[in-house]
């Protein structure tokens, strides 16, 4: 297909551009370490901001720092047309996860400034505010923020390890933006569609280049407090101690054997495990560790999840122990019209693709809450994301611009 | 027994050189977190210097930075008579463990000379370096290298977490102390007498004041890295990951199964456990841990500890593991002759004493190996150390000062 009505997207610059940001965080393995607001994250926000000014685009910042790059329309009554993902990156992360939905947002409006298209929607490139959230806790905030899943000041007043706050980095990133306009959180869109990586094989397996995702895991999240008392090693003997790192594995140990089932569809994760003091010779008195589980069916995370303070309580020995579950979020299905819109844009292209449960979560998640929204997989090597070595191929990041591209066209076009 | 050939010490100035010694590094819950050449520490030594100068006593420093308060003998050829300890704390430590035996010593040295009494060998109170180890390992170094057990090389190139050498901290202390002589390692001592909290709770149940240390057990320590990938909780199936976490949480497991005894003699500790990246979404691809045991008797230590690295290789699983043995202390004994000393002075006090084992390490175990050496313990409550809410009582420091000030004039002037 050749239309003049869909122009090509550039596939040389869209790579490019992922060369550029890749730069902003540099990890000698390959990766990109970019924490969301840290100063690599904002010098992001200005790059992305250089390019959108370059094309006479404008931006604005919501109260949690969401940044929307703006292509008017011909009636700018009417609400954005949106794609956009997020520039933040895990520790040590990769150079794909997040930033090739933003990049492919933004390549497919620029594409279609240059060939002078006009649309009646507004047209946004979305940057959701720290989605990853080793930083800040909760993830996805940004997006759950401005769908008004999350309350605002609590988000604001949530705090990295060095007890810097949200709402002071966001203030940083303001700073960093002073022509920026103001968006309000919640504000309306006419539809939303993020681009991301596959983060799994299915894509890699079947050797299709477009996933059209059908909906997205639930997930509960726990953390979890063991406190016992900090002892000499050599002097303290076994039956006096209160060591909280021998009853946090005891727990871990029993959840990863009762939370587990034969199809390996549930995910169980300790990620965050913090012994202290951390002596050499000194039984720890503390234990701070987190639990993510995911299932694509509500039940079964009631089921499993409902036994985590339980087990754990059971194993606490002579420690103390509290569990918090700071997130309860619902398996999610997508709307079948954007589903249909996908397919069909991925036809007129020619490119093969397929149904895809996402495994992971993504901003898209919150944003279905507001208006229709979708996603766009494409492969990812091996499967390996949240690593530096994590892949995506040029062609494969190319072909899901050029469908966004075609997709704002068309959408900016309805009424 | 009231005599002038063995002045009294005085108990309130004693008590007072403790308070003065807790601010340095006080925490809010009434301990201190005074590591190993922090500028804290050094304050400390700058305190004790001071101090020394108020009695006209020399102060020297040797190449691993263990500073030396002299009193002059009538015979300055003759090897000093010397009692003394640490002023390191562990993080969050007490305000007994390590700097009661430097103070008893000092007031000892101080009581000798306001009561104008001479002696024929030098007397001298010693603070070892980095007795404890969190920040630079190994443990106990100052004296390790004193006594030519450990390489001085290797000890001044030992790094902190952030990067800061051993041998840079040394040259801090210098620059703090700059009228310091220098003293050689590996200089002769006649005798060295520690004292030193219990860190256990025999005395408190007994009701003696002094302990007479017999000897003190072995030890082996262990680093062990494990090795696996970092990878998406949400995406990666358990049949996909290399847990690091659980890797290391089934050998943690495994090995307090094996490494137990029912007499509850063995001390087995997993002291510090990093998991990294530590992101509540990411599954680890790596942990590192310590693992210390300590018994009295070699062959047990042999048997045990040699199951260490079979154990870890064979629960790796998906992961790889590295296990580094990097230090293994003999147990030992003290010397009758220092032991019937400490017996015959406290006898001649009237203080209750006792025989007792130390479980801990000290560095009057290097020390032993380059003149004949002791320890004396006093109480601790409950048994608590390495830890804020340790405690011991101003009357049995008092007695303990009494004790090394009586042996300083008795060993100082044997020919």
């Amino acid at each position: 297909m050749s239309n003049a009505a869909y122009p090509e997207i550039n596939s040389t610059r869209l790579w490019q551009r992922h060369v550029d940001m890749a730069k902003l965080g540099a990890t000698a393995g390959g990766g990109v370490h970019r924490l969301a607001l840290t100063d690599l994250d904002i010098e992001a926000h200005m790059l992305l901001n250089d390019w959108a000014a370059g094309c006479g685009f404008t931006i604005s910042l919501d109260p949690i720092g969401n940044m929307f790059i703006r292509r008017e329309g011909s009636d700018p009554s009417l609400p954005p047309v949106a794609s956009g993902s997020h520039t933040d990156t895990q520790p040590n992360g990769g150079r794909f996860d997040g930033i090739t939905g933003v990049l492919t947002a933004f390549e497919a409006m620029e594409t279609i400034h240059e060939a002078g298209i006009e649309t009646r929607h507004p047209l946004e490139t979305i940057i959701w505010n720290n989605e990853e959230g080793p930083r800040f806790i909760p993830s996805c905030m940004g997006s759950a923020a401005y769908a008004g899943v999350s309350p605002l000041e609590a988000m604001l007043a949530s705090e990295d390890a060095d007890g810097i706050t949200m709402g002071s980095c966001v203030d940083a990133l303001k700073n960093a933006l002073p022509h920026a306009g103001s968006r309000a959180l919640g504000a309306p869109l006419s539809a939303f569609i993020e681009v991301h990586i596959e983060q799994g094989t299915e894509l890699e397996a079947s050797g299709n280049t477009i996933g059209i995702v059908t909906g997205m895991q639930g997930y509960r999240r726990f953390s979890v407090t063991v406190t016992g008392e900090d002892a000499h090693s050599g002097t303290t003997p076994r039956a006096r101690r209160k060591d909280a790192f021998v009853a946090a594995t005891d727990m871990a140990r029993a959840l990863r054997a009762k939370l587990v089932d034969e199809e390996d569809v549930l995910r169980f994760t300790i990620g965050r495990f913090e012994v202290l003091p951390g002596g050499i010779t000194v039984v720890p008195g503390q234990v701070n560790f987190t639990i993510d589980i995911r299932h694509p069916e509500k039940d079964t995370l009631i089921t499993l999840g409902d036994q985590i303070a339980p087990i754990c309580h059971e194993l606490a020995g002579p420690c103390e122990v509290v569990v918090d579950e700071y997130s309860f979020q619902d398996p999610l299905e997508f709307p079948g019209s954007i589903r249909a819109r996908i397919t069909a844009a991925a036809s007129r292209r020619g490119y093969s693709s397929q149904p895809i449960f996402s495994c992971a979560g993504h901003d898209a998640r919150h944003i279905s809450k507001l208006c229709p929204a979708g996603m766009i997989f494409i492969p990812c090597w091996q499967g390996i994301s949240h690593n530096e070595a994590e892949r995506a191929e040029p062609e494969d990041i190319a072909a899901s611009s050029q469908l966004i591209a075609d997709m704002l066209i068309d959408l900016g076009n309805e009424t």
